[in-house]
């Protein structure tokens, strides 16, 4: 067995288990830190296993673009690659086609797009995507779909639906004809007796339409995967639709398989998902803002350039036990701010995704309490001395 | 005493051995890492720490106008504000307002410069200068000198030369009236049952001229200073005029004192200087050309931008032992840096300063072996297996 999912403890609608991958096991309801082109922007991998990072997301469409599929096959892969010896998960590009895309041109056959890089034309297609994820290697890959936009028609939004469910199936059928071809060396796997392959999970669409949503649940299940994405949110819908769609395509979703919700969320946002049954989520949220200087803590957000942190001895986050937090004052973070040094990158990166691992542990702890979290400020007002 | 010279080991005109400061010792001949506003750019200081980077170099100019020394020193000093408890020397910021300020205006009093950030106006004098850097607080400080530019007529020189002087005499002053004010907390020196102060450091000018750069160290020295660097070279002069004039600068300085060569140098240069009898270096070169891509190795120089990496799965460098040659390929730094990646500027940085502190490591062995090193390629010859 390849990839094995295990629930271990519930809290009302939560749970929390551990995805068992051939790069080693996930403690889950988890929160992958994005590694887009195959490094999470300014941190090194032996800081991210310090901080207990157990797996990583890569984007299918910039490392298609760059380094190129071929070359990272030839190199061993992604986990070789990047000498990451743990889970990774890759998107399958649809979303970025989407999001970065203006002139993109799809069809039944899959989508043209332009690179954002140089502009030169590519194209995806299901067995093109499955082809470029096996060859990046990733542990867990995605079905290739059709992000809908948002607001959209509602003929819109089935006919994309249905796409999706079509490109759903040709992704499954050129993945189990070529799943052996992932460039794995046995030497890099978890179990050594096994000879493992990756894990295609589906992905539900079916924009804000709650119906929708029912149906594509339904019939991406019928297809069959491991594991199950909630596609096509945070594109612009307010938040209380997104909660609604998440929380009735749950529903609908088998209870012992991996449920992914991509990309998602702010803080808050992941402690309510994972209360509401969400097993893995994925967002640029923590590293971006980080670059921003906006930092998550305990106590709220703080933006470290404002002139207040100037003289402050304090750590960003009094009860953080980051190397940073540990280290360095909010007065030295916001003078490397200040002065556009490459550190302040580094540093505020480390302690955001710091944050946000241990607010996920803390949730997991939490539900294997029986109890769960159902808001970020009960998680941490629990943690406070 | 605060402070300290020890010379152990000799070789030729080459010496090896100890600066005492209050925070810790330093082994020299040493190359000092560069950290202009209390960062080595993309390096956070544990990174540093196992690099074994005994003495860090902040600028005062830099740290003058951002974060501003008052603020450094209410923080109790560069090393309490960037968490640094080893030995740091700052430079006196003369050499900044020559190099960053078309518009400096030079009188007997001080030099009126332009802030590169704002354009705002501001006075060093010996007296501010020294003020400066008794609040920023680091172990060795410098007196304020004029950097004279080159070429320079015969006259320019020389007066430029005895301004130096006076503005020496004028630092020296100055520290000595004023260097119980450094804000230092006992708790954080080496050595809690001495209240120490800095060590001022005097400069020697003279541009080219062999007999004005003698004049200069004699004059000096009859000022008086526990140690002595060489200012005013490499500002556009042919090579063997650096090594010329170095050499003879050298022979008139106390043997017994330590000798720091400003602003140098190239892996070559760093080897060869302390050859001749130099101890203490300092240079953006490694810090600034990994940024650019540009690496040192024992086998020469790496641009790895180029295209010929991509696919190279070798380490960096195969006989260096940092975290970076142990853990990437030279075709993951080539993607990290083709992509722009901020990991790329930290991890090439840290290969770059610790090929540096590994060079200056095995040329203090040769020293102590008695038989020296007068080149690059005899260190790196003797390191191969």
């Amino acid at each position: 067995m390849s990839f094995e999912f295990l629930i271990e403890n519930r809290a009302g609608t939560a749970r929390a288990g551990r995805l068992k991958t051939p790069h080693g096991e996930v403690e889950t309801p988890v929160f992958m830190p994005v590694g887009t082109v195959a490094s999470v922007k300014g941190v090194a991998q032996d800081v991210l296993e310090e901080l207990d990072v157990e797996i990583l997301l890569g984007n299918t469409y910039h490392l298609y673009l760059r380094p190129g599929v071929e070359q990272v096959r030839k190199l061993g892969g992604l986990h070789r690659f990047m000498s990451w010896t743990r889970a990774i998960l890759t998107d399958s590009g649809g979303f970025q086609v989407f999001s970065l895309n203006d002139l993109r041109k799809v069809s039944e056959e899959g989508v043209m797009f332009r690179s954002h890089l140089d502009g030169s034309s590519h194209f995806f297609s299901p067995e093109s995507a499955m082809e470029a994820q096996i060859g990046l290697g990733a542990d867990i890959i995605m079905a290739f779909d059709e992000c809908t936009e948002y607001p959209a028609e509602p003929e819109r939004v089935r006919a994309s639906m249905e796409l999706t469910l079509r490109w759903a199936e040709r992704s499954r059928k050129y993945f189990e004809e070529h799943k052996e071809e992932v460039p794995w060396e046995n030497a890099a796997l978890a179990d050594k007796n096994v000879r493992p392959t990756q894990a295609l999970f589906g992905i539900v669409q079916g924009g804000m339409d709650l119906a929708l949503r029912r149906e594509s649940a339904e019939r991406t299940r019928e297809i069959g995967f491991p594991g199950y994405a909630i596609g096509g949110l945070s594109v612009g819908e307010p938040r209380n639709v997104t909660r609604e769609i998440v929380e009735a395509t749950v529903e609908h979703l088998p209870a012992g398989q991996p449920r992914y919700l991509m990309g998602v969320g702010t803080p808050e946002e992941i402690v309510e998902y994972a209360n509401l049954g969400i097993d893995m989520m994925d967002c640029v949220l923590p590293t971006r803002a980080a670059r921003h200087g906006l930092l998550f803590t305990s106590e709220g957000k703080i933006s470290i350039k404002q002139a207040q942190y100037a003289g402050d001895e304090a750590p960003l986050d009094p009860i953080c036990g980051c190397r940073v937090c540990g280290r360095y004052s909010r007065a030295y973070l916001r003078h490397l701010y200040a002065s556009n040094e490459i550190l302040a990158q580094v540093l505020n990166t480390i302690h955001n995704l710091s944050f946000y691992l241990d607010t996920m542990r803390a949730v997991r702890h939490s539900i294997s309490l029986g109890r769960g979290a159902r808001s970020l400020s009960e998680v941490w007002s629990r943690a406070k001395p």
